[in-house]
Parts: structure tokens; C-alpha cells; sequence
């Protein structure tokens, strides 16, 4: 993320200090400001609403015509979104990364650009619909859609005022909000029915989002707040995905990258300053750890690394916190088969190997279970198992992966080789370990320097355009730019799609470096810290 | 009033027709709609906000991709006020004349610029104060303001619903209004405090007005309906006068012109093409009929004319309607007092003359009572009399009439001689006869061509900016270029006052017209018509 200019602030706060009237100037109280005002955007319109002009004369008085004034701007116009006493310091904005999933809030200063607070939950919607098609169902019952905003809504507003009494602050002193999300979250949030998002021929309600006022959308804060919400492509390529392709600044660099985020679907983007692609498909819920019976999102206990010995088999792992292991996160999933596969405890197909699992194997009601964790060591007091289920939805999801990649380069006629960095962010971008997701033939065999796990790239997009005017012309632009592919799941698409379901590939040819790790040429460059 | 030209209108309805979704063109329903109308305003933007966004999409698919959009003006943007079927005709504006005794609402049609309906009504503010210092101070109290604002809005609502029922038309399909009023009026009708405006440096809250949202205000129409409100120049000149300027066209010729609105305070505006200057001073509410014992606002049954035989001394009137005599408007009263001293039965000072007035002359509690209309042919049943203090306030206000345009005219060094045209506006600028005006010495003794009565102006100039851009423009320069002076009331002043109080003036060379008329040599040259 680019260094804050103040100058290129999308909001900005100023002192303004009138002459009092008098008899010989009786410019009304109003205009005496705006008159002042617009010494500081001589080439812009100043806009202010009813609410504030209600207030102005009042206020002015009551401060001695010495008063802050907060401004943002819309198009060619500057708003005032609200007045403040001379001495008030300390004016804050959120960015927020709007998950399907988890929703994640940062708390920034808006005079310094910095990052001053960060919290996560669950997205509430959750509880009326896991995943994005029961939403989008959901939404059409009576009173659907405004349940799904309201909970929404309101748990943001929640954590709104947990940041503001942790950190100290009134909250009408947050002053703008940025909010990337997929196109069914940010309809979802804005009250908008998706009904026809999932309908042929897919068409969102609207693409080109802008500003809206935190009051029309239900927001505790300081009613005048803007909300900038990053528009989508399209119906399966939304906001969260231009903020990572804005974060990664791959819109402005002459080589060609390549970003995924990966959740349930895949979504791929792959471009340069010169051209943008773009395409999703489903991957399958695996890497979400909704699906994985031990499966969970990271938080205290988690396992997101695990090392198998190749002689002893035994199966060592880190935590999150280090607690005791309660279950296991996207990227740790990919380690652990990963692992198995290198242990040669599970086969190409990823069917245990029975021989070499030995005890750590049982079959309960006709399901094969590998036992990560035995109860014993357990945070949750009973055992942390791996499904013969597990593996085959984790390797179609992989699967769908790999040829999403390779099916948008090979559409443009580009090489892996060609692509100089590989952006992985979404939930498990984070912590993702390329070699595993090599070892598996989820991501091409590539020089290692080429990945770059990338976080949440959603809430660094938002960010960036919660600071800076350049960031959402930017925004503007790469929504513009970009073109997004519709797959075609053809027999030739699901051809690749089945071979790509081994581990690493049907073609080794295509994956050396796993060939030779596999035939102990290479050791395994990761280890557990401190063995 | 100009010709109503379409492409200056400030609200304008467009059918657009767009091609529906298919899979190769899956852009948003918003952005599909956006795309079409920007071909209309191709140097513009287009705004809408998100109570429009949420019905766009069903409301496409309902109607087919083929709808009707209204839009208005503000800046450089068009906001979409509305989405219409297709076959939806007739589109209609208000303009209203926000007067602080009387409101008027002409109902307009938007695509012809024709007039459909009018309506006016007691402002109901008169309940809580008949004048506007009253209800400055009553909107001080607790909740005084909130009143104010909701009787004048409930009763502009009701009547809303009353054109629209009588004009068999959508309440909804009222998309644009424009108001002129006084200063105080316009921050009552907007909930401005206008504490301010009579305490000493006299400031309004805002004097450079825009457009608010019906929604805003409590207006029961479509809620995004543009409410365009005249700007103020200062607390004692409001929009209601630069919509007289408006109207009148005096700021676009190169002849000077004055124009007076008359009221409780006699506003005047003297200039050209290159110079405006205005200055308001109190009149004293004679000419409005609130404090002359028979007096009362044009209506059925009002003395609106009167001439008095010189000879027979038989006191002769018209009504309005030709309904039996129940009170007597300001025109009326002028011409009273002007045929009383023309028949010698009031003197210049105007004191009754008992011999002359004879048995129309009676003391009620000390006071000279003339009896105008006897019981008998009064439609109240009980006789109309004039009293001694009903001239002597009538003569203060016509003295302070002539004060003000000697002061105005005299600092800037101009002669009457040299004003092109004299527009008189206000209540009785429709009716007053410019005779019986320069008999009693309120206005100069000029050639009559040079009289203008104008009627409502303030309504007219309402009228012109709901229809016209460029007429907002005009108003929006009329404000800027216009100097408002602040009548000096000194020892001077006051001696010209007090010459003026004189039938016509102390100074009888300056009314040579009302000399001759009074010798006889002239006669009068109105008559009531069919005598």
C-alpha cells in the first residue's frame, strides 16, 4: 500500500475561522461559510445538506465562528458531512472486508492514514444461509431480504461501538467507511435483491456502486458518513476482488500477474497495465474448512502447518496460539494431505494406504477416518479425524483450481512461465504454503520466489480507497478495464478437470519438482520451527 | 413571461427503451439504464440514489425494458426523480408564492409549461403570529419552530391533495416545485431558525438556496420531487422580490426600471441591466387590511374600487364578484381616501371635513367613524365605516411609500423622470389604480404608461424558475448582482416622512397632476365601468 498523501485524502477535516457579522456584512450564516470554504476547493462545488444548514448558524455562535468542518468528495463536489468544535482531534474511518463468511473491520486515522484497531466476526447471515445461493433464495421470502441486511447491519453496528469504546472514540467521529464484499454481499448490505443474480442470464441489480450515506443504509455513526462500496464486474466477480487487484498493484506494472482468491469459488484474475481478465468458478467448499468434518476457520487452536516424517510417519503440527489442536484450517488441510501424499499414506487418487497408516486408520459406519489427533491430545477432548470424504472434496477442489488456471491462460495463450507473480489472498492466503499447494497440483510448479501470499487483500483494496481519491479513481478504472471470461465447462474443461484430480496430475511431466520430492531428490524446505 | 422552451426545461421526462439481458451482455440493471441515459445528457452525470436502485430492476423486467424517467437539473448533474411506465402521461410542477399572509400554489404542466390550476390559501401561520416578528419569536419557544414549519407544510399538503383530485392527477406525478417567499418565510417553511434575522447584525441563516428533496421537507408528493427555493439577498429581502426582478425582466434591459411590493414593508428595487439596488423599509400594515377596521383581503364581496361623485358626494364601489359590500381591500382603500379628498370631505392632512361628509359621519367612543356602506346594503348586515386612525395609518404607510423611493432614487441621484417603468406588485399591485396612488401622493406624479401593475410577481417569477434552467441561472445572478442598501433612518429621512404624510405632500409642485385634478381641471379619468 502507497504512502499517505493528506492531499489525495478522500475526506478531509478543516479548521474554519469566520469573521463574526456585522452591520455592514450581513452575508447570511450559511453562505458566510461556504464563502470561506471555498477558498480551500476553489475548483470544486460545495455541496451541504439540509441537516447541516439546520445547525450552522447555532453552531457557529456557539463556537465563536471558529469551527472544524469535515468534507468529502463525490464526483466534483465536496460534501460537508459534519461540524466539529475547534478542539476536537481524532477523526476515524473504517475499512471492511464484507465475507460471505467472516466480515473483518479496521479502524483507521484518517489525519494519519495509519491502522489503529482491527476486529473479525462471524458474518451473522450465516445463520440463515451457509453459503451464497440459500442467501440469495432466502432474500426472495417476504421480509427475507430486509432480515438479511439487518443482520448484517446490526452487527456491524455492534463493532462499531465495541472499536469506539476499546479505542476511545465517539463514534460520530467515524467519518467514512469503504466496503468491499462479493456482488451478493454488497447487494445484500445495500438492501438490494440478488434474486437475479443467480438466475440466466445473471444480471446484478447494479455493478457501478458508489457513495452512499451511512444513514440511508442503517449505520450507527455519524449520520452523514460516506460509504464507498467497491463495484462489481458482475455477478461472480465482485468488489473484494478489485480490491485485491487495486492492493496488488498488478493494474499499473507492465508484467503480467496472476491473482487467485480462493473460497468457495476461485476466483481468477490475470493482467498487466495493459489488459485485465478475469474469471470465477465453483472450487468447492473444502478450502473454507465448512465442509472438512475437523475443518474450521483459523482462530486459537487451529492447526495451519503439519510435517510428516517420511520414515517414523508420525504426524507433528502447529497451532494457532499454540493451544491444544481443536481442528484444522484451509492451509493446514494442504499440509496435511500434502503430507500424506509425500508419506506415500495416501496414492495419487489420495486413498489411504492402509499399510503405512496402520492404527492411525479406522472405518466408522463404512467411512475410512485417519486420525490426525488422538482424543488425548485433543483441545476438544475427542479425536481430530481426516475422511476419505475430506480428501476427494479437498482434490476436487483443487482440482477445479488448477483448471481454472489453466484454462484462463491457456484462453489468452499464455504460459505459466510468462506470469512473473502469483497473488494468492483470500482465507487462507495468509498461511497458505506454496510448496504444499505444489505438492497437491493445486498451483503450478513454479520457482517458489513467484508466490506471494497476499492476506486479505479485500480489506487492503478498501483500505486504500477509505484514504485516497486516487485509489477510487483507480477502482473506476479497473472495473472498466477489466474483462471478465465466462468459463466454459466443456468436455474439454471437465477432461483437464479430472485429470488434474491426482495428485499432482495425471501429467507428472507438468509437476518436476513434486516428482522429485516425491523420490526423496528434494527435501521437504519446510520444517516445524524449533525441531 | 418567455416562451416555454423544452430544452431549458429543469425537469424533463424521457422514454428509454433498453434491450434486455442476455448472456453476452450481462451489464447490471442499473448500469444498463445509466448507459442508455447518458446518451441524453452526454456532457452531464447522472445521479440516483439507492430508494431508485432498488426498484430498478423489477421494474425493468415488469415494464418490459421500456420505462419513462424523469430527471432534474442541479449542477452538473441530472438526478433521476422517478421511474414511470410507459404509457404514464401528464407530468406536473408547483409553484408556489410563500406569502406571509396569503400562500398561492399554481399547479403547472410540465411538458406544455401551461398553467392547469391555482390555489390560495391564509398561510395558517397567522393562528400562532399575524405578523412576522410574532412568529420569529414564537419559533424561539420550545417547539415553536416545529410548529410553524408543519402548519404551513400540512396546509400545503392538503392542498396538494386538493389539486390533484380536483385535476383527476397522480399525487406522485408532481415531480418539481419552486418556491419564492420572504426570508423569514423561506426559513420557516425549511425549519431554519430565523432567531437571527431580526436581531441586530440581521443574519439569516442562508440566503444562497437551492433545491431540497419533498421528502426533506414533510411535502406529500413524489419524495424526490426537486423543491427549487428562491435565494434571499438579505434578512428584509427575500426570493419572494428577486422573483419579482425575475419577472419583470428589469435586469435585462437597459432602461431603468423600479419595482415596488408593497406589504407591511414596502421592498423596492431600482435598475438595469448593469446595477440593481434594493432596500426594504416598514410600510405599516395598512395596505395589507389586517389593522383598517373594514379591511380584509380580496375576496367575494370586497370593495376593490370606489369613486365618489364630487358634486352628490354619493359614495359609489365595486365588489368582487359583484357581491354585497363586506369589507374593503388595500386598492380599495387607496382609492377611498383618494376620491374622499378629491370630493374635499377629507382634508390634506386627512381629517374628516363634517360639513362635506354630513350624516355619514358618527363619534364611536371618541372616534370619527365614515360610514362607507350603510347596514342596510352591507352583505354583513352591519354598516362599513372608515375611521379617523384607518387613514392616519394609511397615511403613514404611503408616507413611508414615497420616503423610501425619494431616499432610494435620491442616494443613488437619479430622478423619477427618468425611470422607464414602475412595477407595482404585492396584493393590490393587481388591482391598485395608479390615479388614485399619485392622488394620495404614495407614488409620482408620472405619466400612467409608466405604471405597471404586475400582480403576483412573486408567483410568476415561482412559475418561471420551476420551467426554466436558464431562468434558476437569472436568479442565481440577480442575487449576486443585487446591492442591498439599508435605508438610514435619520433626521432627514424623517422630515421627508413626515412632508410626505400631506394629501399629496407638503410640497403640492411635485403632484401637479393631483393640483389640477383637484381645481377641477382635470378629470378623473376612471369611472366605474357601466355607469
Amino acid at each position: 500500500m502507497g504512502k499517505f498523501e493528506y492531499k489525495d485524502s478522500w475526506i478531509r477535516i478543516h479548521e474554519i475561522l469566520l469573521k463574526p457579522p456585522n452591520i455592514e456584512d450581513n452575508t447570511g450564516d450559511v453562505d458566510r461559510l461556504l464563502k470561506e470554504a471555498r477558498k480551500l476547493f476553489p475548483d470544486d462545488s460545495i455541496i451541504l445538506d439540509l441537516a447541516i444548514i439546520k445547525k450552522v448558524s447555532s453552531f457557529l455562535r456557539k463556537h465563536k465562528y471558529n469551527i472544524q468542518v469535515s468534507f468529502y468528495k463525490s464526483g466534483r463536489d465536496w460534501q460537508v458531512i459534519e461540524l466539529f468544535p475547534p478542539e476536537d482531534r481524532g477523526f476515524y474511518g473504517l475499512s471492511v472486508d464484507l465475507g460471505s463468511t467472516t466480515i473483518t473491520m479496521r479502524l483507521q486515522d484518517l489525519s494519519t492514514g495509519s491502522s489503529v484497531d482491527e476486529v473479525s466476526f462471524i458474518n451473522p447471515q450465516t445463520e440463515n444461509g451457509p453459503d451464497i445461493l440459500t442467501r440469495i433464495h432466502f432474500a426472495s421470502e417476504a421480509g427475507g431480504l430486509e432480515r438479511l441486511q439487518s443482520l448484517v447491519v446490526e452487527q456491524i453496528n455492534e463493532n462499531i461501538s465495541i472499536l469506539a469504546r476499546t479505542n476511545g472514540i465517539e463514534s460520530d467521529h467515524i467519518i467514512g467507511m469503504s466496503v468491499a464484499g462479493n456482488t451478493t454481499m454488497t447487494h445484500l448490505f445495500l438492501g438490494l435483491d440478488p434474486f437475479w443474480i443467480c438466475r440466466e442470464p445473471y444480471i446484478p441489480v447494479i455493478n457501478q456502486l458508489e457513495v452512499f450515506h451511512s444513514s440511508d443504509l442503517g449505520l450507527t455513526m455519524n449520520p452523514r458518513t460516506p460509504v464507498f462500496i467497491l463495484p462489481n464486474v458482475g455477478s461472480y466477480f465482485g468488489g473484494d476482488l478489485i480490491a485485491g487487484i487495486l492492493a496488488s498493484n498488478m493494474y499499473q506494472r507492465s508484467e503480467v500477474s496472476l491473482l487467485m482468491d480462493v473460497g468457495t469459488n476461485a476466483e481468477v484474475v490475470l493482467g498487466n497495465n495493459e489488459w485485465l481478465m478475469g474469471c470465477a468458478g465453483a472450487a468447492g467448499p473444502a478450502l473454507e474448512g465448512g465442509v472438512v468434518g475437523m475443518g474450521m476457520m483459523a482462530g486459537p487452536g487451529v492447526i495451519h502447518k503439519v510435517v510428516i516424517d517420511s520414515r517414523t510417519r508420525e504426524v507433528k503440527f502447529r497451532t494457532i496460539e499454540n493451544k491444544k489442536p481443536v481442528g484444522i484450517c484451509g492451509s493446514g488441510l494442504i499440509d496435511l494431505v500434502a503430507q500424506l501424499y509425500l508419506a506415500d499414506m495416501i496414492d495419487i487418487q489420495g486413498r489411504f494406504v492402509p499399510d503405512l497408516c496402520r492404527d492411525r486408520l479406522r472405518d466408522i459406519e463404512g467411512i475410512r477416518h485417519f486420525v490426525v489427533v488422538p482424543s488425548k491430545d485433543s483441545g476438544t477432548g475427542e479425536e481430530l479425524t481426516l475422511t476419505q470424504p475430506d480428501i476427494d472434496s479437498l482434490l476436487r477442489s483443487k482440482a477445479a483450481m488448477y483448471t481454472i488456471l489453466t484454462t484462463i491462460t491457456g484462453m489468452i495463450n499464455i504460459n505459466f512461465e510468462d506470469i512473473n507473480s502469483f497473488y494468492i489472498s483470500g482465507t487462507f492466503g495468509t498461511y497458505i504454503d506454496p510448496v504444499s499447494a505444489i505438492t497437491l497440483g493445486m498451483i503450478p510448479d513454479l520457482p517458489l520466489t513467484k508466490y506471494k501470499p497476499f492476506g486479505n487483500s479485500s480489506l487492503l483494496g478498501a483500505t486504500m480507497t477509505l484514504l485516497s481519491l486516487s485509489a477510487q479513481d483507480d477502482v473506476r478504472r479497473i472495473q472498466e478495464r477489466i474483462t471478465y471470461i465466462e468459463l466454459n465447462v466443456n468436455q474439454e474443461f471437465m477432461n483437464q478437470f479430472s485429470a488434474a484430480k491426482f495428485i499432482p496430475h495425471t501429467d507428472t511431466d507438468i509437476f518436476p519438482s513434486v516428482v522429485r520430492k516425491k523420490a526423496g531428490e528434494l527435501s521437504s524446505p519446510h520444517r516445524i520451527a524449533g525441531e
